[in-house]
C-alpha cells in the first residue's frame, strides 16, 4: 500500500502571526519552515528491517536524505530502494515520517557499532548514537583528493550562488542549505533542511541516488562548519568544504589530517582559507 | 585526584590562516572556538556512574552544561555534587571531557528509558536518543506560567543585551548563546557553546547549581527556535522563549499547546510573537 500523498506535508506551512514593532502591532499570514521527524530504517538479504537512525527534518527529498545519511555513517555506498514505510500500526500523520532504505548486501559494518539500535539524532546532529568520547572522534579516513581545486575567485562566489537555490528559506528564512558544486562553480544539486546536517545528507543522497558519485570538488554549507560537517564531507570524498559561517578548532584539527581543503567566512569579497 | 588544570582547554585556540579577498592573499592569525566531546555520567546512591550522553561542545561551565542538560531532560531538579571523572584509563587529553553528577536520590525516570546507554548527541542536538518518532514528540508539559511577561520593547531589546554578553563570539563569530533574563530585562546568566542546545542546557545548569530556579521570566537564544529548544525551555519552565532567528512548524505548535510565549526574528526594530 502506497501512502496517501494528500497527507504528505509540504516544505513549509502557513500560519498567523504578530509583528510588534516600535510603533505598533499587526497581525499578518506568515510561513513557517515545516519540522517533523524522520525514522531511518535498514535492510538487507537475510535481515528484517531495523531502525537505525531518528532525525527531525524538514520533509521532502527525505530517500535521499536516508541514503545520504547511510554512505556518511560509511554503511553502504549505494542502495537497492528506498520506500516509505506502510506498517499497519503506524500513526496515519506519521505515514510519511519513516523510510526503509534496503541494500543489496550487507552493510559495511555493523549499523549497531557506531550507533545503537535504539539510538537517534536532531535536524542537527552528527556524532550521536557514538557511544563514547573517542568513538565521537574516530573520525573516517579520506582518500587524498587528487581532484581539481576552485580558485578563491570561484570560491567567494559560491555563497551567492547557493542563495540562489534556496526556495525555502526565501519564504521562511529559516533553513539551511547544502550543494555540490564542480571546482568550476556548477551546481550540480543544492537542497535545504531545517537541519544544516541533514542537508548535507541530502546533496550527498541526491547523487548516490542518481547514479553519480557524491566525491565532487567542493561542498557548499550556508551555516557554520562544525566537526560533524567535516566528518561527513571526507566520508563523501569531497575535495573542499566552503562555508558561509565559521569552523571549530577540531573541524579545522581533522579537515588538516584528512587533506580536505576547508575555507570559512566565504562572502563575495573574501574568504577564509584554513588549512 | 584532580585533573592537571593546565591541561584544560579555553574556549579559543589560535591558528594560522589565509585570507583571501579579490585583491590577494594574505597569512594571518585567527582564533576559533573549541570544539571537543563531553561525556556525562549520572550516579546515585547504590547506582555506579553511568554514561547517558555524549555531546560536542565548547569548553567552559561543563558541570552547568551536564546539570541544565538532565534537568531539561526531566531526570533530576536538582544535584548533589558534578565533579570532572578521574578515571585511571581516560586519556590525558580527555581528562576534561568527562563529568560525573551525582544526585541524593534515584532520577525521575530510568535514564534508558529515553536514552539508552550508549546513545549520545552531538552539540546541537535535543532528541538524541529518544527510541522512535513517537518518543521524540513527546515533549513535557508544562505547568500554566502565571509569571510577568516581557513588553514588547523588553522583548526587542533582549538580542541586544544577549548580544552585549557574548565575549567568544566577538573572538571568533562561531558560537551561539543562550540568555535567562527577568521579565524587566535584567540579565542573569548568559552562556556560550559551540551548540545552541549547550548554550541553553548551561544557562539552566547555572541557575540550579547556584540554588535558583531556572524557571525564569525570558529565555532568549541566539539562533533559531527549534522543536528541541521549546522542549527544553518548557522543561525548565520559563514563561516566554525569544529567538532571533525564525521558529519551525512543530516548535511553533508545542509553544502554543504548551502556554509558551514564543517570539522570533527579534531585533531592535521589530519581533513576530507566534502564540
Amino acid at each position: 500500500m502506497t501512502p496517501d500523498r494528500a497527507r504528505r506535508p509540504g516544505p513549509t506551512v502557513r500560519t498567523r502571526v504578530h509583528e510588534l514593532t516600535p510603533t505598533g502591532e499587526h497581525a499578518r499570514e506568515d510561513r513557517l519552515v515545516t519540522e517533523e521527524p524522520l525514522e531511518i530504517r535498514l535492510a538487507w538479504p537475510g535481515a528484517p528491517a531495523r531502525r537505525v537512525w531518528v532525525t527531525m527534518r524538514t520533509p521532502g527529498h527525505d530517500f535521499e536524505l536516508a541514503t545520504g545519511w547511510l554512505v556518511h555513517e560509511g554503511l553502504t555506498r549505494s542502495v537497492q530502494g528506498v520506500a516509505y514505510c506502510t506498517d499497519a500500526d503506524l500513526a496515519p500523520e506519521q505515514e510519511f515520517n519513516v523510510v526503509t532504505v534496503t541494500l543489496a548486501a550487507p552493510p559495511l559494518h555493523d549499523p549497531g557499532h557506531r550507533h545503537a539500535a535504539e539510538s537517534s539524532g536532531s535536524s542537527a546532529c552528527g556524532v550521536c548514537g557514538k557511544d563514547s568520547v573517542t568513538a565521537a572522534l574516530a573520525a573516517p579516513r579520506a582518500e587524498p583528493w587528487s581532484g581539481e581545486l576552485p580558485t578563491p575567485d570561484v570560491v567567494r562566489s559560491l555563497p551567492g550562488l547557493l542563495r540562489a537555490g534556496q526556495a525555502v528559506f526565501s519564504r521562511t528564512g529559516g533553513v539551511h542549505a547544502a550543494g555540490l558544486f564542480t571546482a568550476a562553480g556548477e551546481a550540480l544539486v543544492v537542497r535545504e533542511d531545517v537541519g544544516r546536517h541533514n542537508a548535507v545528507d541530502k546533496v550527498t543522497g541526491a547523487r548516490v541516488l542518481a547514479g553519480d558519485s557524491p566525491a565532487e570538488a567542493v561542498l557548499v554549507v550556508s551555516g557554520r562548519a562544525g566537526f560533524e560537517l567535516v566528518q561527513k564531507a571526507i566520508a563523501a570524498g569531497v575535495g573542499s568544504l566552503v562555508a558561509v559561517g565559521a569552523p571549530t578548532s577540531l573541524s579545522v584539527a581533522l579537515a588538516r589530517e584528512s587533506g580536505l581543503a576547508l575555507f570559512g567566512f566565504t562572502s563575495g569579497e573574501r574568504c577564509v582559507r584554513y588549512t
